[in-house]
This record gives C-alpha cells, sequence and structure tokens, in this order.
C-alpha cells in the first residue's frame, strides 16, 4: 500500500482534524478524553445529530470536500430551526479499509471552509476503518438564550406560515444526479445539483425569528411532512396555498416538463429551508428580517384549528399527495 | 417481509426511543429539530463521542443487548477520565437493510438498562437504513465544575501513578472470544469475556479524583499507550513496575500459559479502567475514595522528569514492548 494509506488513527487526527480544533481551546486539541465547553450565562445548550451514509446519503462519486459540509450542514439546519447560535461539533468517521487518507483530508478540508463560514470549531470524534460503505456521523452543539428557543409546538390559529429561500430545488438536484431530467439544460441540473449538494442552513433568519415566530422546523423530510410535523406538534391544522409556494426559477422549468417533479418538490425534503409560523400581528417584520438574513421570506399559508395539512392547488380545489414525506427506513 | 421490517423511521423512533426520552424535558420527546439543555450554573460542559462498527467492534452474534450498553461505556469511561457527572446522550443508528426491527429494540432495552444504572437520558440522534454493516455512534454529554476537569496534561515528577480495578481482563475476553484461549477453565473465559463485552466505567471514582488527581485518562488504547498519552501532555516520564500491576486471578490464569498474554495485557486497550496520577501528599485519601466509589486502587508506578514509558519487570530489568496499543486504521 501506498504510503498515504498507512497512517493510523493518531496520524489522520493530528494532521487532519487536529487544525480544525485549533480555534476553541476546549477541544483541548482533540488530545484528551473530551472537549471541554463554557455555556454563556442564561443561555441554553441546543444538541442535534446526523449520520450520513455512502451510498445512502451521498456516493462513492461525490466530491469529498462537499461531504462534510453536507452532512454539518443538516445539523446546522436543525440549529437554525430552534433560533440557535452554532457552538461546535463532534465528528464520527468510519474510512472504507481501502480508501487513502487524501479522502479523508479533502473531507476535513471541506469541513474548514464550513468552520469559517459558520464559525463553528472542531471539538471531539471517532475515527475508525470500516469494512462497510463510508460514514459520517456528526453531533453539532449550538446554544439559545433561556426561553428563546423556536419549537415545533406553538403554532395558533391565525398564524402565517412562512418558507425560507425556494422549495423542491434539492429533490430536483437528486433527480438530476439520477440522471432523470434529460430534457432539462445542463445549466438548470447544475444549479438544482448544487441546492442537493450543498444546503445553506438558515442561521441568521433563525436566530432572528426568536421572539417572533411561535413555531418553526427545517425541511428536511419535505415541506408537507414538515409541516405536518408542526401541526402534530402545536395541535393544530394548516393551509397552503400551491401558487405562493416559492420555487426557483430552474425548479419551475422543470415542473413545466411533469407534473410529477412539482409533486416531488413538496415532498423530496431536504430543503433545509425554515418553515415558521408568525402571529398576524408580527407580519410586518418578517420581510425586513429576511432581508438582513439575506435570504427571501414567503407567506404561503395559515394555520387554523383542526388537525389536517391541505395544500389548494391554482383551481381551488385541495390537492392530494400519496405520501408526504421521506422515510429512513 | 415481516410486519415488523416494515416499520419506517419514525415508528421505531417512537416505540423504541422515545421511551428513552421521557425522564428528561430537554430531550423534547426526540420530536423537536434538537434537543434542549440547561447546564448548572458554574459547571462546564464536556463531551465526546464513540463509533462502533459490526464485525470491527462487535460481532453480528453479539447480544445485541449490549451493543449499545457497551458504546455508552466507552463514552461514559471518557466523562469519568475527565471527573465529570453524565447528563445525556445522542445515539446515531445505522441498520443493516435486512435486519429486524426487534434487533433494535433489543438495543434499545440495553440501553434502558444502562441509563437507569448512570443516570443519563436520550435526548437525540439519527436512524437510518445501510447497505453495510450496522454502526451505532454516540454522543456523551456531561458537566463538571469549573476549574474542576481531570486533564491527561498536568502529572508532575513525583506524583504517584494508579489504576482501577484489574488491567488485561479485556484484552484476554477478546482473545477468548476468539477462540485462543482453549486450555483455560470455561468460567474463566466466561469471566474474562463479560469484561470485554461490557467494561464499567469508573463514574463516581473520576468525579471523588476531582481536585486530587494532577492527570488522568481512562485505558482505552492499553495500559502503556494510555500512560504513553499522559506523559506527552503533561511533559513528564513514567516508570511502572510490573509485578504492581493488578490482575484479575482469571488474568493470572491466563498469563501463566503464555507470557505473550501478559503483554497482551498490557497493551491490548479496551480496559476502560482509570489511569490517573496522584502528588505524594494526597496518596493517603486514595484507598478511601476507591473504597467510596467501590473499586480497586493501586499505585503502580511513578512519575519523574523526561519523556519515557518504563515498565520495569520483576527481575529488575526494562521489558521492551513492540507497539504500545491499538490502533484503529
Amino acid at each position: 500500500v501506498p504510503r498515504s494509506q498507512e497512517l493510523d488513527e493518531f496520524a489522520l487526527i493530528e494532521r487532519h482534524f487536529a487544525p480544525l480544533a485549533r480555534s476553541l481551546p476546549g477541544s483541548l486539541g482533540l488530545l484528551d478524553d473530551g472537549a471541554l465547553l463554557e455555556i454563556e450565562p442564561d443561555h441554553k445548550l441546543v444538541v442535534a445529530a446526523d449520520m450520513a451514509i455512502e451510498g445512502v446519503h451521498f456516493t462513492a462519486s461525490d466530491p469529498p470536500e462537499l461531504i462534510g459540509r453536507k452532512v454539518i450542514r443538516y445539523n446546522l439546519s436543525d440549529l437554525a430551526a430552534m433560533g440557535a447560535r452554532p457552538l461546535a461539533y463532534l465528528l464520527a468517521l468510519a474510512k472504507p479499509v481501502n480508501r487513502s487518507s487524501d479522502w479523508v483530508g479533502a473531507i476535513a478540508g471541506g469541513l474548514a471552509r464550513d468552520q469559517e463560514e459558520f464559525g463553528i470549531s472542531l471539538v471531539g470524534g471517532d475515527t475508525t476503518s470500516t469494512p462497510g460503505p463510508a460514514v459520517l456521523s456528526i453531533t453539532v452543539l449550538g446554544t439559545v438564550g433561556v426561553g428563546g428557543a423556536l419549537l415545533r409546538a406553538g403554532a395558533r390559529p391565525g398564524d402565517a406560515i412562512f418558507v425560507s429561500g425556494t422549495i423542491g430545488d434539492s429533490a430536483l438536484g437528486l433527480a438530476a444526479a439520477m440522471g432523470e431530467l434529460g430534457r432539462i439544460d445542463a445549466s438548470d441540473q447544475d444549479y438544482l445539483l448544487g441546492r442537493y449538494q450543498l444546503p445553506s442552513p438558515r442561521l441568521a433568519l433563525g436566530q432572528a425569528l426568536v421572539g417572533i415566530a411561535t413555531a418553526a422546523i427545517d425541511v428536511s423530510d419535505g415541506l408537507i411532512a414538515d409541516l405536518a410535523h408542526v401541526c402534530r406538534a402545536s395541535g393544530v391544522a394548516a393551509t397552503i396555498e400551491a401558487e405562493k409556494i416559492p420555487f426557483s426559477a430552474e425548479a419551475r422549468r422543470v415542473h413545466a416538463q411533469d407534473e410529477r417533479f412539482w409533486r416531488a418538490s413538496l415532498t423530496g425534503g431536504d430543503d433545509y429551508e425554515l418553515l415558521f409560523c408568525v402571529p398576524s400581528d408580527r407580519l410586518g417584520e418578517i420581510e425586513a428580517l429576511g432581508h438582513a438574513a439575506d435570504v427571501a421570506v414567503t407567506q404561503i399559508g395559515s394555520i387554523s384549528d383542526g388537525t389536517d395539512v391541505q395544500v389548494i392547488g391554482e383551481n381551488g380545489e385541495a390537492v392530494t399527495f400519496d405520501h408526504g414525506g421521506y422515510r429512513h427506513f
């Protein structure tokens, strides 16, 4: 085997991961049994975890620079949905036995970029070898002021429902990756693929919504499924108007080819946009918050008494869906 | 497929994992984007992660009840080594596609037992399906008073070196599992196998050592390798006396068969005992602390100026080892 494959765990950590831990003293340089972190007074800890498996959540041919960033962004999106500020993360990585350490280095390089972008530091984790597919498991830690966290429960009848950004790009990007968008321009496919490969967690928006939104979630299981999660947690119903759902121009061109792509956009998931509810007396503040957070915010419907999620089509009739969202098992 | 294999992710979480989250309100019942945890005033957060892969860290024939407990105990041992009190954990689980949900239930059942034993709660994680071997990735959260954490750095010349419990049982238990202890009594093999399958994190001892030990680590890479970690972090040398290292009666009977088993006991790792250093003026307190924590504590050597780890044999000469500890890659 080439020298690069002989690197043992300690050398891999020292070479690729210790540099990612230098900015936060509490990481102890990844040299101790754990990390030692300070939580600001009057703040709570927010913590979430996500695991990605090669062949399920990414492929062996995906650029390794993007793999770690994608998983960390899944997690950061969870922090965004709770209004939390990111603090640090832990990475457990299983490297296929014959994969080179350069592949690990490329993942670490991608993580370094996201650390800078989102102001976080690696503080711990684990590395191991696997006879199976590669696995990345990331736990992210953040903080939110006591009483400030955005939860799924809290939406009330009369609240308006908003989403950030555009919906469905990621589901269509996956379709592009699978060669299902043959008649679509390459530049449109590239845009959608990019949205699938590298989601944009809406951290600034989530933090700005603290004290304003009554409920929030990030759209990971699909717009309809995630709205249903909010309704279930809050004990309310929701109606969204199909024509108000924000789509990118690229997604609209795909929808024009086949109505099934439109349906996939509402149920496909992996959007990592924020879905949130706002009481009627705060509606006037939302556009400015979106502007400050550099992301579009669009009102798509409203909360009412009941338990259902209804999508009203352009003809004024309810649209039905076979199933609302992605299932991992 | 039988009905039990059709359970989707939400049903699996609801059935097997939500019950593990009920004791801590901050888990939000695993129903939100993350958990929301309070850290006591004047305390720091301690966090560590470990990943275990089927075929590497456990086998498909291991009792599933023990798999989760083993991984969580690896992590709790890290908290013990830092003097921290456990608070909560997150579990990311990849289930092989054809594995039944009963297997998941058995893992959850084992975790429930350890939650009770160690006073912790599940607060989040992820479940997914994998075409490869099963994966468990656990992140554990604990707390320690500000300024109280035990670190690897801090050992000083003149300090005594202690270990808890007995060393090498786990390495020999692995040898038993691999059928390498053919001439050893079945009851001895069972004892050693049990120590390998279910380590005992020394949480009470670790917490009791806060303010007394100058450095601590848990023995996971092997006694010699982990002592070397302490020496490197502290900038000191260490000498241990082979005849003082505490072994179980079962391990001694294996050592009597072949000197290589003795060597394996010092380098094999997975002991999850605490190795710690104590200044000479505090030596008198240690035995009582061990007694209160219900674990033997044994002085095995001392810290001096320098950089090496030396093991002195019964004949007074240094024993040499090919390599000091386990490498994960």
